[in-house]
């Protein structure tokens, strides 16, 4: 198998570090493969690149070395602490790899500013010998983006850019540069990316395939299979309310009212739709620092049953952020890698089964998403464990 | 649309109260169709018996009157207190068509008892003019039955029966007269009843389908959605432990520890297939009077994820046993007459959806069963609440 | 035992219907004592006013009338739903002692509107002959007042009653009213009341007292116990999240920021007092209509012990608001009136253990408060159940 | 300071490596006091041992050095992973002065094994100069004894003693030997100790104080603030379900259900007491092996309110039992240390504010608990936290 470029925006954070780190001590055999959804059984015959054949680089606006980064996630529990010592040399490499990124711009971005990016991703591509390069934005989530016309028109970006007064977040920038490097673009957090129209029709045009957006790695996972079992079994939720308490990066991040609000606007988009009517109650993103990259949500959804009868579920979900995105990092990477190989252009909606807010797809419920994935890569195959058993 | 009779097994305790008081009160208008799965729009065109066309017998063993029975449940919110008042004379009136019933024989069953059975179902039919009877078991939950022979051999049950010496437990005696009567039979509580090889041959001969056992109803329902949430995202649950809080009359009975045994096994066998692999744990059921119809569950799941991040999800479930599984029993008798009326003969996988351990089937995942159930009697139809909009 | 007047501010709301209707109900013999502090052995001997004693009347801006206002609070199962009806007349003979109460003025109270206050609650006394009247607000949850002279200054205040420009709260302007008409006064909610100097001085100068205030009947109960356990075991809280979900009037109320920030303020103070030090993490309202009067509040307090270890316990309340606050409300009126007729004069800081944000004490531990109250009234007496059985 | 010695049966277990290395760590300055009850500002003044006072020693049955029982604590993250390495060799040195204990005898302990326990209390008393020592039993939990006329009666106890058949449990041995070295002794978990006639009439003979038993560390704790929070406001508890899952050493003892039986009797013990009124609801302790020494508590508490309306609180505690257990053990070894230097003989009731089974009290309630603890041995100290603020 060739080799394939993996870029990572945002290349220092909790995730990025885990995933890199992560991949690194799985394919010296120092860890298993819990938490990838690629290395299941029904991916076998997908002819997916290998973790071993994974080339790490990215962007970043600063942070410490890898090898540093890792050392507060050893600490909270969320990798093993003999890990960051046992790698760290494979992660200073990694490290060298990674090039200064750009800050948001509210006066605009220039041609010259996604140009450097487009240069450092064909410097690696070519450094690293990769076949194919898979961008992925880890970066800190943004407020909703301005309504700007060269999001909606690739011209007027064009023309945009050429004056120096592109009003486009810093991730489509990303989105931007990646595209013309050639390469695919996974968005995973909640930021605009490749969404926006222009930047949607420059992928169509230049025949790249991306996917996106915002990683569904907790609370939304767990309703994303109870909405489901209410819509079944033909039970009226009446109230549903969240309750998510973060520390760590993206907490702070989040505890900015605007990037607060495009999160939690991603969350709650799918929730109507997967119980097929709007339905009441708060959804809360919390920043409490003493968590550190511990998450900790809580739902309490009031339902209705025969007779109007009043019932409740709750849970409580206590997990850590990285450790639940870094897995699904590889499984995109690998995924989009080979969407590209296999020539899909535009949206992937088939991915739809690792995002809060699937790009190019309305479902939302988690076993719909599993087929439709499996279903596009996989041999045929029925639900997740049960299927070898069934005959 | 011709008449189908209900003969509902155990027909004055709460499930039964609250499916026939509940069948009343839709059929009047003064009632929602609320946690009836066979009224979601995917089932409009399969042609199902209509709620109005359900006419109520059934055998029980004592008992107070329906309209009596339901006071109880009116107080302690289960069923909205005007009800049982305002249908007090249609209660009267199915109540008038419950037979006594039979109590477990140690020493065994004799010809005339199943008969007798039997002729109260033929007789039943004749009156109400029914086009086909399904017969329902709601009684209370039996201990595990001894291994007899005359469950394995039809032709041995038949000797016994002949002998008076038949010790099958009451579950199966009711089944023998209903196949026997020509009626489909619903195995809605762990109990026995149709599965053992004796009565499903007998199924199999005379032409009759069946379903069982153990409706699904609270705990079970969500574990059947979280188990395959976390195979699916190849995360390694390593403990799954269960407390159930019950009242009410389903309570009392698992009281007895053997009893409890027969529940708890029913209720453990799906968890392991449902991941792939086995799983400690505990798994308990305790009866805690003052809850009265109320049944609390907590489950914790601890699991692990990417390079062995240990992480938890729990849960709580509040609910009122007869309001979940009430109208599962319209169900059943809708879809059961509606396999009987199609030709379906022995058991019927695709009910799999309602049960704690499908009859038939190895899949317990319940978006599978869904699948499996729609595709079986439904239009082409995607997940249960995104369908419609898809397009 | 003479008699005492119960004059409650929102007389139609949730809580005072509960309260009204509940002594109705338990001087009749037709409900238990649960959940009367007062009814507990320890204040046999304290000689307060029996419920039996009490005549209710109050003010109100409107609602419908009291037997009316039951009605939801029975079908959501607050109260039994025989109650409203056996006991509609003398709910009918309450509520003709309902007179209009005043909105708040932004532009200012004038002397004719709380004189007139005054004249409502001096007919009541008289025409019912009770021995002193004891005014407990119960109405909705105000902004927080502006600053102004005249909630300083007595002088002030009257100067600008005079000119018909006192910019006080409403429950202020009913507070002034009451202690003009020698009533002692309780201040249920978080709203100011008799809480200002000008207040506070007036109570002194008449030598009236007054207790408050905002009923301590949920979450913050849970928490005025469980904060002194972490700080009795050396434990170190590192932060408290609290969600409280709220349906019903006050919800309502507090869905307005103003009146929630109100609230929120209420609840913080003692957290950080009863721990020593402050702490991290949210405290969110939510008023969510689909709860009616129950209120869900789920806390996650993480924690830090021996060797920095990091623990967590979380608790969900689910309770009934009215059903909470309705019997504290009678236990104040009883013990309020204690204080005036033994003559206590100004705040009354052993009546803390009722409320969130006790005036004139900084205790907040529950059990503390218990100390001080029943050292006040009762015979010396140990903790709250194992009194007489440690001899 | 003169020194202490302090002597833990069960010395190689996790409860005991936790505490010995805890103590040199905090008197090293490489860990803080977290969880330190005697460390609290109220027993300043009550001229305790100082944690570098105490020297350890003490019995085990086999287990491995202390420095390798430290690890697996690390790994799971009960203590910080650097400090069984950098206190390696302390620990060696404690692990030297470890001895051989006791195992079971159901054919009855000798005068020799006694004799032999006691030699090995003498000479490390008089190795390490100290000027009195503490036994504290941390051994596992052991089957309740069987009724044996030896341990009623210090003359029959003396007499089997003699002639080999003192059919008493090995906590009791230990016991005996302890009074008979002059220890003051300390039964940390539920096993009879010195609890039994025989043993508690030697220590008064003795003149020596002793304390018990069954630490209350976890879900207890919670119970001993919630239940006299309900009945302080004359809430009625109704149920009471508790689920505890423990992994760890103490969880698999208890997997053996007569060792169960006597923790769950111990458990169970303090709730009647606290309500004033027996409460129905299961107690179950489920040993999980793969949560290490993590524990996880759920209780579910059903309670009625005004009017009779049913309210719940539930909550999860999750925290480690070594970390929870280990500073009370620091604690109660100088609490009882100086109960002996002062005089004191026989049960000290006062320190039941560790226990869950306080021996010579009947006070379950924490913060009475508390009162007594400090209007024992502290300055006149009102509440935990609010003591110094309220001047």
């Amino acid at each position: 198998m060739t080799r394939i470029g993996v870029w990572l925006v945002g290349a220092r954070g909790s995730v990025a570090t885990t995933a890199v780190l992560g991949a690194l001590a799985v394919r010296a055999g120092a860890a298993e493969r819990t938490g990838c959804v690629t290395e299941r059984p029904e991916f076998a015959a997908a002819d997916l690149p290998g973790l071993g054949d994974l080339a790490f680089g990215g962007h970043d606006v600063g942070g410490i070395r890898l090898a540093k980064s890792a050392e507060p996630l050893a600490r909270s529990g969320v990798i093993p602490p003999h890990l960051p010592v046992a790698f760290a040399e494979e992660l200073d490499a990694v490290d060298r790899r990674i090039r200064q990124g750009v800050r948001p711009r509210p006066e605009g971005f220039a041609r010259r500013h996604v140009d450097r990016l487009e240069r450092d991703l064909r410097e690696f591509a070519e450094r690293e010998a990769v076949e194919r390069v898979v961008v992925v934005d880890l970066s800190s989530t943004e407020p909703p983006p301005a309504q700007a016309a060269e999001l909606a028109e690739p011209d007027l970006l064009e023309a945009a850019l050429d004056a120096g007064t592109a009003r486009v977040p810093a991730s489509s920038a990303y989105a931007y540069a990646a595209l013309r490097a050639g390469c695919s673009f996974v968005e995973f957090t909640p930021n605009a990316g490749p969404r926006p129209p222009a930047l949607a029709a420059l992928a169509e045009e230049l025949g790249l395939p991306w996917a996106g957006s915002d990683g569904k790695t907790g609370e939304t996972l767990v309703k994303s299979v109870l909405a489901p079992m209410f819509a079944a079994r033909a039970l009226r939720v009446r109230s549903w309310s969240s309750t998510n308490l973060l520390g760590g990066g993206d907490g702070a991040t989040l505890a900015d009212p605007a990037s607060n609000s495009n999160k939690t606007a991603s969350k709650a988009r799918g929730l109507e739709h997967l119980l097929g009517h709007p339905v009441d109650g708060p959804l809360h993103i919390d920043y409490v620092p003493d968590l550190g990259d511990a998450k900790t949500a809580w739902d309490h959804v009031s339902f209705e049953g025969f007779l109007g009868t009043r019932m409740s579920l709750q849970f409580t979900w206590s997990g850590y952020d990285s450790a639940l995105a870094a897995p699904l990092v590889l499984d995109l990477a690998r995924l989009t890698a080979h969407a590209h190989r296999t020539g899909r252009v535009g949206v992937v909606p088939e991915l739809g089964f690792f995002f809060k807010d699937p790009a190019g797809s309305e479902v939302h419920g988690l076993m719909e998403q599993w087929r439709a994935l499996t279903d596009w890569c996989c041999e045929p195959a029925p639900g997740p464990a049960e299927g070898g058993e069934r005959g």
